[in-house]
């Protein structure tokens, strides 16, 4: 590499992988990474067991006060020391928040390398809720964060915003690719305004499908190079339960992290309504309705059986 | 607070301040923060003796190498020594790229964080290049991280992406206000995929506004209170030197950070093109055309002092 600044604005132009402002090709699949399984078979199997729930881990003050902790790194690092005692062999997908560890900058950052250390020594699902978004080498860089080999960051997947275009996310689906580790890519949010871009109609006239429904059928090319050797991709989408018009995703053939669950008021019935064809890779995801159960580890752990078994392993 | 998730999709509903997915309402000014000056008005002070340039800290693995330096925790903290040393009373604004800080860890965020408190010393004006972008609490968290008055992060501005809608960012650009910091919302970027979502029409038929235009529309209104008193506002946006069909820019009312200068393609003659009667407030950034100066420091401060006679303060 050359001493360029290919990572800032708009330097992708000309890096590899191309930012190629469309459809990203999908990838060859097969390779060593492979062997262990995609991130989408990984999901698959360990919800085969536990059931598709995904639990957040949203160490924000009010929760750490309202389990008797100080809103400090000592307090976070109780708060995570608890969610991993309660939520690594009972949920089948754990996904800290990464704000809130930010939030105490890198002392919070050193916490949750702990927590991921520890989930990962636990054999846990882990989905790094960071909505990283940016271009060429600078991208590269959040991919190797959460995704890279030796990173003391790495999940199993992280989250990635698309508003500089699908093909700004090549280098985070290169790394995940080459590591069978997840890019989970924001499509369709519930919140008041997220609408406010993602359902606007692409193409001439905006007669298109929409923004959110493009990043999913982006997201189903990704995954067509696995899904033709019947397994689930690498790449998914997030798409809320609460949704009104939401993307089809029958086709998106990776996993599909659905949060609005439970007390912000999506409903199973939700979950199955917006999952359709996709509703074995969907993991809705809770984390107030399930964290207002704490501190206490044994009802954290009922609460997350009990919520798991509303969403058993789909057919 | 109560326990509740309120940072974990859709958890924004009925948070306060309230993402209303429409244009955010303007804030009240005034308040003791703003006696030492916004965002903006800070910019233009220093711009009137330095020039406009932002100069990026971006080390990406091939400026650790071409330096000399090791592409380790040492490697960065080395590279930000230098750019510290080269950079705070030479640029008018200084821009890490965060990423390639994150990379490295939380030994990475530590590195950056001792670069920050460096150019704080200085009096340097620093944009924390981090495109964070998520709602309610969770964007609390990230606006405490990178603007918080007690953060170890803490920066002059933050860069934010706004995929989930503008009405997302108001809890980071609630604390720009309080704090007199910047919040500089990505609009329209050069890389070849940014068009794809940027470039949209909104409204019946996609005939509204742009994408990209409707996030400087935002921005506007959002400085509107300052500019009502004859100041620039907190709020920035950020666009590309060698986009197409760019925003019209005239009365953003905050700071234009215009990343793609020289080695990327754009020239002094684009800047001004599209900055338009926002020139004064247009900040072009550079950093592979100042960085390649480097490892002597004696260079890197010659090449920032050439490259700012290129942007002077505009009248």
């Amino acid at each position: 590499m050359t001493p360029a600044d290919r990572g800032a604005l708009p330097a992708d132009r000309g890096a590899l992988p191309a930012d190629r402002g469309a459809l990203p090709a999908p990838p060859s699949a097969g390779g060593p990474a492979q062997e262990d399984g995609t991130f989408g078979e990984r999901f698959l199997a360990r919800a085969g067991t536990l059931g598709r729930l995904c639990v957040g881990m949203d160490p924000h003050a009010g929760i750490l006060e309202a389990w008797g902790l100080p809103v400090t790194v000592d307090g976070l690092r109780e708060f995570s020391r608890i969610c991993v005692d309660a939520f690594a062999d009972t949920a089948c997908v754990v996904k800290p928040q990464v704000a809130f560890y930010e939030a105490f900058g890198s002392a919070g950052i050193a916490v949750l390398e702990d927590a991921l250390a520890a989930l990962r020594t636990a054999g846990t699902l882990v989905i790094a809720d960071a909505k990283r978004g940016d271009i060429g080498s600078t991208m590269a860089g959040y991919a190797t964060a959460w995704l890279g080999e030796d990173s003391p960051l790495r999940a199993d997947a992280v989250t990635v915003s698309p508003y500089l275009g699908l093909g700004s996310l090549d280098p985070v689906l290169e790394v995940g690719e080459r590591t069978a580790r997840g890019v989970i890519v924001l499509a369709a949010t519930s919140n008041p305004s997220g609408p406010q871009f993602q359902r606007l109609g692409t193409g001439e006239h905006g007669t298109g499908p929409t923004v959110a429904q493009t990043v999913v059928d982006s997201v189903s090319a990704l995954n067509s190079a696995h899904v033709r050797h019947g397994r689930a991709g690498n790449v998914g989408v997030v798409v809320g339960a609460t949704v009104t018009d939401p993307p089809v995703l029958d086709a998106v053939g990776g996993m599909v992290l659905m949060p609005g669950v439970g007390a912000q008021g999506g409903s199973a019935a939700d979950v199955a309504r917006i999952a359709g064809g996709a509703a074995r890779l969907t993991s809705p995801s809770m984390s107030r309705s399930i964290l207002s159960a704490g501190p206490d580890t044994g009802a954290l752990r009922r609460a997350v059986l009990g919520s798991s078994a509303e969403f058993p392993p789909a057919v």
